[in-house]
């Protein structure tokens, strides 16, 4: 891509994201991967074109090179590759087809165990079993996954993180063969993608990015902006659940994500990862 | 960098990783911004050169668009450009005095405010006060964190994640003013490198990168490999705590990280997080 063509790319694709209008100087370095960078989009369908698993063992390279903190290295990758797995997988999220169709599967995984075994290996105290050790790993997991999604679009792939294996963790955990201190952060689709997919709007950066001090003022007004910006480029197909709420007239994001968490959500989240052998004081 | 010499600058940063010879196909797309990904490096040391705030502001908003678990977009970013509250910041921190040198200092934050405050705006209940509520936010700081990271090495800066500033989590939520269910997940130095840094070596995939069954058979010798092989392309300067521990005839990762954790490390962030209004039930 020429520069200026890359630079407009980004500038177009942050626009729609933040309705904001970026200056974006057509001579700064690396324009191609921040087109790519704010350009990034889900994709739920792939072409029937089988993903070399070279081509994943590389990615998941480039991805395990993401920072770790203090060096421990906490994220681990699971390749899903056996069929029967996958499709017990698939089953437990039905309402999401593209778990069993994408051409490879993925579960990012945060790993609270070497640490300890470590400890024991080398003949140390291990006085560290609160809640830091399951923050670190689960943030690790996370760096290793917003990497592998990069490494991945870079070479043409398209990705849909899967959050949702989270409502199955200990049958997926048990399906993986996950020990102690192991969980499952979030499944992985990957294919070549089937469609061009679509630039989710996000809250604008008055919402998320500060200087020096947190500011959220003007929360109604911001988060109203927003479900209007939002809805003008990408509504929502369907309102959710309007036996129980409704049929909003308008049915924006802090509609749709207040009528999502109005019911109870992962509350055996705690026990799972607490019976996985990590303390949470 | 013409495909070819791409292609070999993957092989070469991963094979130093992760002591693994990889078969990188140079018809790849998106091998130059593999080459950064494999290649990453952490930057201390910066040039006397201004980062301009336009150019942060693009950066940030790149990260921002990084995945977000089911749209909640729960990690925000603090750009810190008040210089006495950096100050503070990095006098907590004297002993990594790129804290105070590096031109920009940012904090990733996850916030898992702004959920209970869109349910309230809209009039529905919350019933999702417990431990998914803290790590959704906490992935989703992570996941921004990882993008900034990549927006920032594609343009040529380097960063510097600052996870050490949880050690003083109450002190520099105070500074930044975060509210209730905000808090700081990592700071971050960013400016343009005055070296070419060098590349950390990492656990070989047989640790990391598992298929279809969770594997960490033959701990001990694959932690012995590691710590061999890293010693040989990065040893450590100094042996940590001697007075304690002895002087090792040889000191490697494992070594390094069983006496780091050895002692109790930021003990009281479960009593911060539920101070902040988290609930980790």
């Amino acid at each position: 891509m020429d520069k200026d063509r890359a630079a407009e790319t980004v500038r177009d694709a942050l626009g729609q994201r933040f309705g904001e209008t970026f200056a974006v100087d057509a001579a700064l370095p690396g324009l191609d991967e921040l087109a790519r960078i704010a350009g990034h989009r889900v994709h739920r369908l792939y072409l029937d074109r089988a993903v070399d698993p070279a081509l994943v063992r590389l990615l998941c390279a480039c991805a395990l090179s993401a920072p770790s903190k203090s060096d421990l290295q906490q994220g681990d990758i699971m390749v899903v590759a056996d069929a029967a797995k996958r499709r017990v997988i698939a089953d437990l999220i039905p309402d999401q087809p593209w778990v069993a169709q994408s051409p490879v599967f993925l579960v990012f995984l945060a790993s609270g165990r070497r640490l300890p075994q470590i400890a024991q290996l080398r003949g140390k105290p291990f006085p560290n079993d609160h809640l830091d050790q399951f923050f670190n790993a689960a943030v690790d997991a996370a760096l290793v996954l917003a990497t592998f999604v990069r490494a991945a679009e870079a070479v043409g792939l398209g990705c849909c993180p899967i959050s949702v294996i989270r409502d199955h963790s200990a049958r997926v955990s048990e399906l993986l063969g996950l020990p102690q201190r192991v969980i499952p952060v979030a499944g992985m689709c990957l294919g070549w993608p089937a469609g061009s997919g679509s630039i989710s709007p996000r809250l604008s950066l008055q919402s998320t990015l500060h200087t020096d001090q947190y500011d959220d003022s003007d929360f109604a007004r911001r988060i109203e902006t927003y479900d209007r910006r939002r809805a003008a480029l990408k509504p929502y197909g369907a309102q959710r659940d309007p036996a129980q709420w409704g049929k909003a007239d308008f049915y924006g994001w802090s509609e749709d994500k207040a009528r999502q968490y109005a019911e109870p959500q992962r509350a055996d989240f705690g026990a799972f990862v607490r019976a996985k052998g990590f303390c949470l004081d």
